[in-house]
This record gives C-alpha cells, structure tokens and sequence, in this order.
C-alpha cells in the first residue's frame, strides 16, 4: 500500500463568465486508501476545453455543474499504477473523466478506455484521437451527412474540432472552406489542414469571403460558434443543407440570449436541417469513429497540432487563454512525474 | 371545337406584404383553342393558401413568382370539359395548379391527379385529401417522427394544416397541445379536433399554459407561426425534440429580417433537430399519405371544416381575409357553372 500526495485544482468561485485563474485554487491533498474496483491513475495529460466554461457555470447544461470545491471535471490520460479491478493492470494507459489532478482514485467504471501508446502518442487520446476528433467525426459524418462534391463550411476552422471536421470533408472528397480569425490560424488552415478555401474574418470581409469561397453555395455548415458568424453562413445555405450545431463560441452570455436577426424563412425556403451535436450521446459510435481517426492519422490524412503547458499551476488560467485565442492547437496540460 | 368565355384573376401590382383585393383584376378572356397533349378543365373549386403571399413576393421563395399581369397561381379541382391526352377524358375530375380562373387549358402534365367523388366530397381534394392533409402527414411523420406517447404541440392548430397534424398525432398515440387564437378556434380545437390540451395565445398567458399543457416537456413542435410563439415551445424541448418548420405565418415581413432571441444555446443542449419543410419535395410520397388519409376522413378518426366563398369576384380579398384570422376552416372559392 502507497500513499500518494496528490495536488488537485479546485473550483474556488463560481465565474460570472469566462473561468479566469482566480476562481481556481491548487490545493495539496493525500490521496485515499485503494479499494475494491477501483484504480490508481497517474494522470499524464489533463485537458483544456471551450466547454468547461458550461461545466462550471451554475446554470446547468448538459451535465449537474462542478461543485464548489470540487475537483475541476476535465478529459485526463495517464497511467494506472495501482488497481484493484481485474481489467486494469499497473503500467496500462488509460484516458477517461479523471479531473485537474496529479492523481485520481476512481471506479473502474471511469475509464473511457485503454490506449495503446505504440499506436500514436498518448497526447492524442485527449485530441484528435479522443472527445475532439470523434466530435468532428460523428457530428460531421452522422449529424452533416456530407456527399461527395458538396462544399462544406466550418467555423473555428483551426481549432481542435474545425481542423478535424475540414479534413474529414476532404477525405470524404468534399470542397472546405474554413473560417477562422487571424492570420495564424489562417495559415494553419491553408498549409497544414488543407482547406479549399480560408476566411479570416478578423481581416476579411466575411459576407464577400462567403460569396467568392462558396461559388455553389453551401451544403453543410459545421458550426462552432454561432452568433453573427453563423447568420452569414446560413444566408448561403442550399436546398437541403445541413446545420452541425456542436458550439456557441462566439456567445460570451446567455443570460439572457443575445438577439439575432430570424432564420424561420431561410430555414424553410431551404428546407434545411439544424441540428445540436453533443459527443456524449454518441457513445456507441466511439470505436468505429477512433478506427478510422487512427488510420487517417497513421496515414497523414489527418494533421493536428497540440500546445502543451506544463505543471498543474498552468491549469487555473488556461480556459481564459483559450477564450482570448491564444492557443493554435489543442490546449493540454503535461504533468512530469515527481 | 368549342370556345370558352373565361375569366380569370391576374396580378395587378405587386403587393407590399399581404396580397390585398387591390393587387389583383378580375379579366374576361376567351381560352384558346386546345391543342395536342392538353386539356380542358372547368375549375369547381379554387384554393386560398397562406403561402399565397409568398407566391406572388418579388423576392422570390421556394419558386419564381407570379409574374405582373400573369393569372394568380393556385390549387384548384374541376372537371375536364375537353381531352387532347389519353389519359384524360370528359368527366373526369382533377387537381392540380390551374389557377384562379374559370376554365384552364393546360398541359396534361400539369394535372397533379384524378379525384374519385365517390369516395370523398371534390372540394377536400384541395385541403384535408390534398396539400394541407399532406402537408400535415409528410411533415410530422417524415421529419417530426412522433413515437406513442410523445408530446406533440402544434402552432395554428386549427388551421388546415395545423388541424390535421393534432389529429395524425393522435392517431399515433401522442399527447397533442394546440396553439390557436381565439374562443371560436380553442373551441374546434377541443371539440372538433380532439387536443388534448389548447391554449389560446390571445387569451391565455402562454408561457405558464406551455409548462401546465406540457408537464413532460415537448417532443415535437410543428410550426406553422415562427416568432415569439415559437420562442416560448423552443424553450420547452425536451432532449432529441424535433422542430417541423412549416410556416412563418406569425411574421409580417422578412425584409429585413426581424430579431429573435438567438437559439444555438438551446439547439445545442437540448440536441434538438429545427427543419423546414416543403410538401413540394415529397411528390414520391403523396400516395401513401392520401390513402391513409382518406381511410381516416372516411373513418371519422379525422375532422375537417371548410369555408366556402362563392364566385370568381371573391378571390382577390381572400388572402387578406386568411391573414386577418376570418376563416375557421380550410378556405375554398366555389366556381358555378355559368
């Protein structure tokens, strides 16, 4: 029997808004005593989302809020070294909902699923490998429905979801037009995740960009943020197109919801589909989708970028960097071993 | 060969927004002679939609519109007076766009189908056993998808459509809440077309009669209104609703296009599913509707009301009429032989 000190960041005040590194705390804890189906995990990676920003707001969204001096929820990989349950030996890698900490002492059940480290880097299971890749995945492919030849457009076109989402478009033989802000990110989009057509729509004009990008209108938009963004978008919709709703990044409050101009007629005249995507409803899917994301990656079909920070202190401030877009890939977190 | 004195109701100006009396003129012209492939037709009765005004809109819709001076295009059932197609025959009756005119030379291939009076009265041929019974079917059973037990609402619930969708949705086993305005319309609602709960929004306070009318939240929502009725349900949807856009009927006028509180928030949490809907597009599915349709008009399991105004002259006021709520039932122009 081990004891572990384990540092975990904590929820110290509830945000009015963007999570910012006051309304953490970074307290050290000794980790309790190992029991019956449980496991010890040494987390190696923890995650940074967009979405937590919903995870530690009291009004509720998908999921009960983070408590107040709870664990911060977050999307971890790292290595088992002490379980108590038969499916899990010391030294296998395992990602699941482990929370902004050195260590986790969680139910079996916790475990999303085992990674195989010679397969592709651990770092990915939290990205294009892991919730981003199969978001892009499942949303695009089962929600998009995209065929052949048509033109698919996707906001936050460089982030961790966009840049899986174009990519998928193309190997699926589609014309991508990403939008995304800044020149960096643009870059990114035309050099690395080889988008048709890049719209920054910090520097460009968008509804001109829109126009001269989408020569044949648009037939799935994977939307990301919503907001004014998505209307000019959704001005350029076809017959029959299709509305991946799978963010709202470009709404800093919802209380109450912002005003928009009406989308009831263009909806209708076009007969088009808008529909919300959440991952987790997808569990069922998970398998097939990592498969084809781990051979497309393999192959070089699909490129991502990954910044890392590192140490648990970096944990408190990175959702507002994420929100400020300072980021150019999938934010992470790596925790060297003590 | 004989020649028809005919007269017919064409496009004088171009309305503003809703198509008055003004905007039409009532001309006396002598059909042509008929020729190889058409046909005759004396129009019985002539149909008056909502989606009229968008019909004769120079901005153009879900078709090019009526031109200036050209007959107002619409739904009518007559009988064929002259045959110059072997499909068709003296006697026989038929639908389809003959526009508001007394007697309609047109191409056989305008004819939308034969009607069989035997099996029910002509005149539902253009609503209950036509585009709105239709309407009603393929948009909640193709796009709405209700399972037994399911809470369905739908706005201008005692309309053509709006009727016939309750109806359909009781039939499939589903709790039906409709939204109509006024004590004559709660009043079909409830007595003629079987709600199980009706909350008129001109009377009643529609937020607390959505949360008292769906205890278990909203499934389905078929919308025939947009705007601020549609607002109060969306914020009702239950996980995986669906959102069947049918009309916008709720607002005056799309240019410019009017606020709204943004949706993408409640989309997306609730996964929900918004898509418009044009009967136009489903013509491979009209048989099956109309046959299950007419075994429930003949069964009593579905209830229909007409209004009837008589005469040509009585077209040109009968969109405003529609628009200012005066009509009960389907409303229809009956033409009598001269």
């Amino acid at each position: 029997m081990n004891y572990y000190d384990n540092r975990q960041v904590i929820l110290n005040k509830r945000p009015k808004n963007i999570p910012e590194a006051e309304d953490f705390k970074i307290i050290k804890t000794v980790l309790p005593k190992i029991s019956t189906g449980k496991i010890i995990i040494r987390n190696i990676f923890l995650s940074v989302e967009p979405a937590m920003k919903g995870w530690v707001s009291s009004i509720g969204n998908y999921a009960e809020p983070v408590p107040l001096n709870g664990v911060m929820k977050s999307f971890a990989t790292g290595i088992v070294v002490e379980s108590c349950h038969c499916d899990y030996q010391p030294g296998d890698y395992v990602t699941g909902l482990f929370g902004w900490q050195e260590y986790a002492l969680v139910d079996a059940c916790v475990v999303d699923r085992k990674i195989m480290p010679d397969l592709l880097p651990i770092s990915t299971s939290l990205g294009v490998a892991g919730i981003n890749g199969m978001t892009a995945y499942l949303g695009l492919l089962g929600v998009g429905r995209p065929v052949t030849g048509e033109t698919v457009v996707v906001s936050t076109a460089a982030g961790s979801v966009g840049s899986c989402v174009g990519q998928i478009a193309k190997i699926k033989g589609c014309t991508t037009v990403g939008i995304t802000g800044g020149q960096k990110k643009a870059d990114l989009c035309k050099n690395i995740y080889q988008y048709d057509q890049v719209i920054d729509y910090k520097n460009d004009d968008l509804t001109k960009s829109l126009v001269k990008s989408c020569p044949e209108g648009v037939d799935v938009y994977f939307d990301n943020t919503g907001g004014p963004i998505s209307d000019e978008v959704i001005q350029k919709l076809n017959i029959g197109a299709r509305v991946v709703l799978c963010g709202t990044a470009s709404i800093s409050s919802w209380n109450p919801a912002p005003l928009g101009p009406r989308l009831e007629r263009q909806i209708l005249i076009k007969r088009a589909r808008i529909e919300g995507f959440l991952i987790f409803d997808h569990k069922e899917s998970y398998s097939k989708a990592l498969l084809d994301l781990t051979n497309w990656i393999i192959s070089g079909e699909i490129n991502y970028r990954e910044d890392i920070l590192h140490g648990i202190e970096s944990a408190p401030a990175s959702i507002s960097a994420i929100y400020r877009g300072e980021n150019l890939g999938k934010l992470l977190i790596k925790l060297d071993e003590a």
